[in-house]
């Protein structure tokens, strides 16, 4: 099912904006590349509408905050919005203090997103639970297991239906779910945990996506984390002796750039219920 | 003839200062030190006139804009300026939003700068010119061809002679002029768009070519054109099975680190007319 | 000795929170997740107080400088020095302006940091020295030698007595004192200074070290440049024919990755007196 959606996003070359962080923002831009996508990069509040007007999806990153990008991604998503293109925010270390976890929630509030997209640590702040923060990566007490599973996906599930949006918990088993429908999906690696930016690229992918196949944006989003995810598992496979995570970050975007729509198909792990 | 200016941007080890992006900075500077050259990047305004002060080029590229920036931009001009420092102008965007064509028109008519190069959707809209945006990349409605290139040269020749400047417009096939003279240059690869910051890096390298070369603009600018797109076509000749765009961009960066003078007089392909 | 500073480093997983120049700031997250300790990159002035308190220690990088990170710097320093959590600051081009040179002394007069380390340029300028600025890069005219070596020696160390701190100049031959004692390490390779980032993941590195053994500073310190000067070697050995610094600084991050303990131990080259 899902090689349609990677056939559709090369064909379309979809110009995704993105407003990221300074840490990982040329890695965003080159697995768009890579995945046959043209990424902008800007946060300059002026110029936001006519950039988002251009643009086929949005791609919304709290990572490295200012006043600036803080004003820039209200007016991105507030177009967005308006001309019902798809958008993603990806609420990084919120939880890790009060203005990301006020951010991520100011903005989700805009209900303009088309996809939610976090660590576990961060989408419980985002929802108000228990939660601990290790900065911006998932605390291993927070992770998503076969005991508290139905009761994450009721919560996430309320908050998707009551914002209009999917939502997306990822982690060695990721969890989708837009409230109604919902999806595990079991591809990816431990060392992408490894390498700063897989949960950046995987936003800015899951956008690329949604640009691709706007009408069928659980469906799209699970390609994107899927189609990540094998990513992971490819560049893993052809690691040589002596190489690390530096290596691994360019065979990932690598895998991107060389992935085919059969090799999607056959290497996805997902389930829905 | 090309080889001896890279000879002596080697010898003479210049200091370039970039006022660049956030998104490909990193491989501005390491293309640099790869080229013999030797980064600083800066932007805070308060400190513009004693970096480009020390510096012997500079380059500036509207990527990524900001109040900060933009004030930097100006007093960094302005200096370069009144002490005839070589330097670069790079209007990433230029007709993507009515903030960078405003930007790019108005550095460009501090007439400070020795080189204006962009892609042709850029220099169009720089230019007054009807052109179509898709983003920062150039749109291949615009690109230039065998039947509108005597208008092209003719538009961009006079726009070189107001502006005391050369305009180069890189593309598959190059054109520079500086109104006077004109080169054409059909170095390169098409894998080059498959990753952010080719133009970027191929604007910070033109600026350590005129930094080694200031009484031959023209040539050094040649120079520096060729160059990147040989390091192009070598890096896409070393590419592996399984590799991509990731891989390329570290092989690109290894090609200028390793070229020598001989390998850029024999690969290198231009005319001028 | 050195081999556990690393192997306590790798057991603790220590958060270190940096504000540090967009240039290389993804080197410098990668290399500390390849020493197995967690970045975060933050400068929004509102969230220092608690994602300090959340690291285990700060580093301060002055790269590129804006209203925004001069603020963040003065709150996360005045927070790590609160919460007596290890510091660092890397003066990064010190002397190339005013504003470098007074940034640099008013965070060290803040009396917080249990390291300052820099290029010898650097330091000499923060220390009041007659040097010569070659942006940020340290100029061969201020290098350390046998003949000038008792002078830095006693110059640094007061400097180190005064703010309560160790002092490295880092370079071919690099002095660590805490104005008691000193060490004089010799590991690196001169390809280090082909690839930007180099000083600045030292740094973050050094960091890490100090927030894994914070009651052996100047030894952590030591392990530190010891073992970032040993991947540096280890990377330049497995270069292939053909590549060059961007390979190279691939390499360097992977080389962190792979270090082990007896590796460390082996191939350190220092000396205390």
């Amino acid at each position: 099912m899902l090689g349609k959606y990677l056939n559709v996003l090369r064909k379309k070359n979809p110009l995704v904006h993105c407003i990221t962080n300074y840490v990982t923002v040329n890695d965003c831009a080159n697995i768009l590349l890579a995945a046959g996508a043209s990424p902008t990069m800007a946060d300059t509040p002026e110029e936001m509408e006519e950039i988002v007007s251009l643009a086929d999806a949005l791609s919304v990153n709290i990572g490295t905050l200012s006043e600036q990008t803080l004003a820039a991604m209200h007016r991105a998503v507030h177009q967005a919005g308006k001309l019902e293109k798809p958008a993603v925010l990806d609420p990084v270390g919120a939880g890790a203090s009060a203005l990301r976890t006020r951010t991520a929630r100011e903005l989700m509030d805009m209900n303009a997103f088309t996809l939610v997209r976090g660590n576990i640590s961060e989408m419980k702040a985002l929802a108000g639970l228990a939660f601990r923060s290790h900065g911006v990566d998932a605390s291993a007490e927070d992770s998503v297991t076969a005991d508290n599973f139905p009761e994450m996906l009721k919560v996430f599930g309320k908050i998707a239906a009551k914002h209009h949006c999917i939502v997306q918990i990822s982690g060695a088993i990721s969890l989708l779910t837009d409230g109604h429908r919902a999806f595990v999906v079991r591809n990816g690696h431990p060392i992408m945990a490894k390498v700063t930016g897989t949960g950046c690229m995987l936003t800015v992918l899951s956008a690329a996506f949604l640009a691709a196949f706007p009408e069928e944006p659980l469906e799209a989003s699970v390609a994107a984390l899927c189609t990540m995810g094998i990513c992971g598992e490819i560049a893993f496979s052809r690691m040589l002796p002596g190489e690390g995570n530096a290596s691994f970050r360019v065979r990932l975007i690598d895998a991107m750039y060389n992935l085919d729509s059969e090799t999607l198909e056959r290497m996805a792990k997902y389930e829905t219920f």
